[in-house]
């Protein structure tokens, strides 16, 4: 049989790197687990063990940390590609480098060097880059943002096939944790800036929506972080259906008109989609 | 052998309740996990399977809906104490109930029925109840309030054995994640209250102690929750060293004066301990 | 700005089915994990919330218990076949559906129906389908099939950069935890026989290369896994370096000649690879 | 107010060591996790910071290490001893040591130094000492034994209030999460042995008992263990009852009869208890 080898990438996964500046006595912190892949002229080391072209995942992390310090920590996506373009850059073997970097958030306590961690949501970013004026991408997100409404959601009109028992409804809690991602335009954009207006649509359109589904709901999220950021050109979502079921109080004599829910774990609706513009071509690769 | 019946107690774990409540168009919504456990006449049961002692683990979860629903949650501590008294009140075979909460957090988005989860951290309460007008304790607590400060932490002057390689630092990083119990004096204390309070004295005791060890900053966190409540008459807290390891940088021609650190996940150290007003009789059982 | 549409799908995940059968007093335990995906004319509810086209996440889940009664469980490929089959055939708006299927293990204890759970290892399914006739893809596979060797391993001959401190080992410990997956060249494959040849392919592989790199590893154990069986046409691996760091007890005044190692979590290295038939077409769908 | 010291302790958590020995070709492998918690002489660390008694959590990290290397690894329990007997011995402000090891279980590939994981399950260990000739007390366990019986199991005769919806069965899939721990009369007990005895009676109590209840199935694995082995006083279990509820298939035309079950997340039964040899004192310190 012939056997080709396949597509590959290695690197080093969760990099914890802790950054603090001081400025007088205040002091700065910035929290991130930094994921390195490469790949490239990986023909030897895959069919014969010869790691001539292999930069040891040792290497990786101690570039992460090394960069922290002479570089400091910008936006996150604008230290993933410093990594990722130094990687791609340095070395002839490597010709694509994929960084994503999450961002954990402190929010400060009193003084000037105590700080508390924020949220259960995370910053993300994830980077490709093919080298300095190479083909790059830039795909900014968060995760585990997690939203509640109580009334202004429906599910009804939907297919009925002889497994279906559920009932119509028109006023259900909805429940799910965003994780969102927007694809920018270019690799030099107004990430801070970004990141907070795609947050405020998020919020906002999940809040406002009467929602008739969590299919309807994701659309309207990723559109208007698509709509509200010309230099985004790509949203894409997923958001699970953490079902809050309304408990029969009923064999105990109690009605419940929307107010006692159970919260399940486990199944639950998993919805993924996103929003383009159109004038933006498809890029596979920056999403992976 | 003569076999001997030892401590034992059932009970229903993790129901995961949600209650809305309606203030015209401002809904308000509470986030509970809710586990009990029964103790009393249960020696039918395990020696011959004869149930006829047994209140099922499914009614105890209809329990606590049903409960939501009538009595509404106030603050968990009292949601848990009128579930737990109610357990021992109506089954004689039933002689101790413990319940304990867990309540997530959850802040407005905008308008009135849309929320966001708030924060890592857990408020709790775990009750002990051997009936109306029996024995009872009620202690609070919060879990994963995770904390860091840059510099104001040292540690030097321990132990040096023959294992010892660690070096002295008059600065380092110190990060925790802080879970705290406080125990009431009475079952009908300003609970809500109470932990405002306590919440408050912890950070800023973290925030404002000079740290020579973690057991010396865990000791004034817990003194403050301590002092700042006649109500509360002991404090436990659980705090792991989450290390922070000063990268060297040296090899790559780099200082490092508190800049890059590496966050470590395991080992951690642990610090476990409390304080207790002098006059308050222990209670072991409060906290199991 | 023209926004549209883009890739989506949506499906109940993670329902926890398990099914018993009976062989007089012999029973038969299959335990899964099904999560379905369904894509196809779901414009219409994205943009307006109509839900005409849309079969509830409910309705799906039912679909998987009612099968398992209707039909049993054979191997997880021909289950996940049938349910991906069906929503296809059943609904013009439903073009293509994926199936995903987590096994776990049991092993009998004594008697016909007592059992207990074997291993922490996964086996695992991912099916395509366009429905009856239309195209279709079968990826099966296992995750968390962890492995470690005590030798048997080196790693020099690799990159020096200026970040490089990692010195060169012709012998350390190599430790990863497997998930492989093989893609079928058609969809009545012998699924069983081809897992358990697959499995014994990975396990010997491990055992008998001298590593020279992990890439080196994972590209024997995917060779020898898709020349090994005819119908298997591709192979992917994703193999995290578990580091088992040697602890370095000179400051104690003993010597470590292999013998005591710390195994870290993080950060780790990350190896994802594959190898593919020279003569079988790539099928990226097939994997996502 | 009078702030009193309450019980702490402190130590290392979860070191990571892995020791290899080599029988020739043959090597063998351990692989355990080792916390540690100390106590003595703590008052000057927390009231003031003074850690002139304090043995640096980094210096037991380093003795885990260096005992694996002078020692080896014999039976857990033997090497939470000899820690734990170190701490105590070597240092006049401790008075106390508690150590908890966790043992991973691997089995040979093929050749002399190939392993795979085997099983979810953990074994355990948690010894205390007093130092050399003080008390001690040495606990044995295992956790995660992950159990099911597809019959043999009913519940009814349950009692019956005012919020009981769950209806009698007397065929019923039982399914639990075991975890056991057993106190020998004695730190030189034979640890291997009372393993694997106590475990061969765990399952087949399990698998060989009609259970009437969980509570019963418990009592009369802990009995069995209890008496199985004269060196062992006391055993306690901690069993979550992991319901399967029978799915009602009728909307969909189909009966089932004890084939098509939802295994569930949350909520849970959870039901502890234990037995105790008649003429065994307790002691409650030997648990903590």
């Amino acid at each position: 049989m012939d056997v080709v080898l396949g597509p590959n990438r290695y690197g080093k996964a969760e990099t914890r790197v802790v950054r603090v500046t001081r400025d007088g006595d205040t002091h700065h912190l910035r929290d991130l687990n930094v994921s390195i892949a490469l790949s490239g002229h990986m023909e030897a080391v895959h069919l014969s063990g010869d790691n001539s072209a292999v930069l040891p995942t040792d290497s990786q992390k101690n570039t992460v940390f090394a960069f922290a310090k002479k570089h400091g920590i910008g936006e996150i996506e604008e230290f993933a590609l410093l990594l990722a373009r130094h990687f791609v850059d340095a070395r002839p073997s490597i010709t694509r480098a994929s960084v994503v970097v999450e961002e954990y958030g402190w929010e400060r306590i009193r003084g000037g060097h105590s700080f508390a961690r924020s949220g259960t949501e995370v910053r993300t970013a994830r980077v490709g880059s093919e080298g300095t004026g190479g083909r790059e991408s830039v795909v900014s997100g968060l995760a585990d943002l997690v939203v509640l409404k109580t009334t202004g959601s429906e599910f009804r009109g939907f297919v009925q096939d002889e497994y279906t028992t559920l009932q119509p409804t028109d006023d259900r809690v909805l429940a799910t944790a965003v994780t969102a991602n927007w694809r920018h335009r270019t690799a030099d954009a107004d990430f801070a800036g970004a990141f907070q207006e795609a947050r405020r649509c998020l919020l906002e359109a999940f809040a406002e929506t009467h929602s008739r589904s969590l299919q309807q709901t994701l659309y309207e999220m990723g559109r208007r972080v698509l709509e509200g950021n010309g230099g985004i050109c790509e949203v894409r979502l997923s958001m699970p259906n953490k079902h809050h079921f309304l408990v029969d109080l009923e064999p105990f004599g109690l009605d419940n008109e929307n107010e006692v829910y159970f919260a399940a774990d486990r199944p639950y609706g998993l919805i993924e989609g996103g929003v383009r513009a159109g004038d933006a071509a498809e890029d596979p690769a920056a999403w992976s």
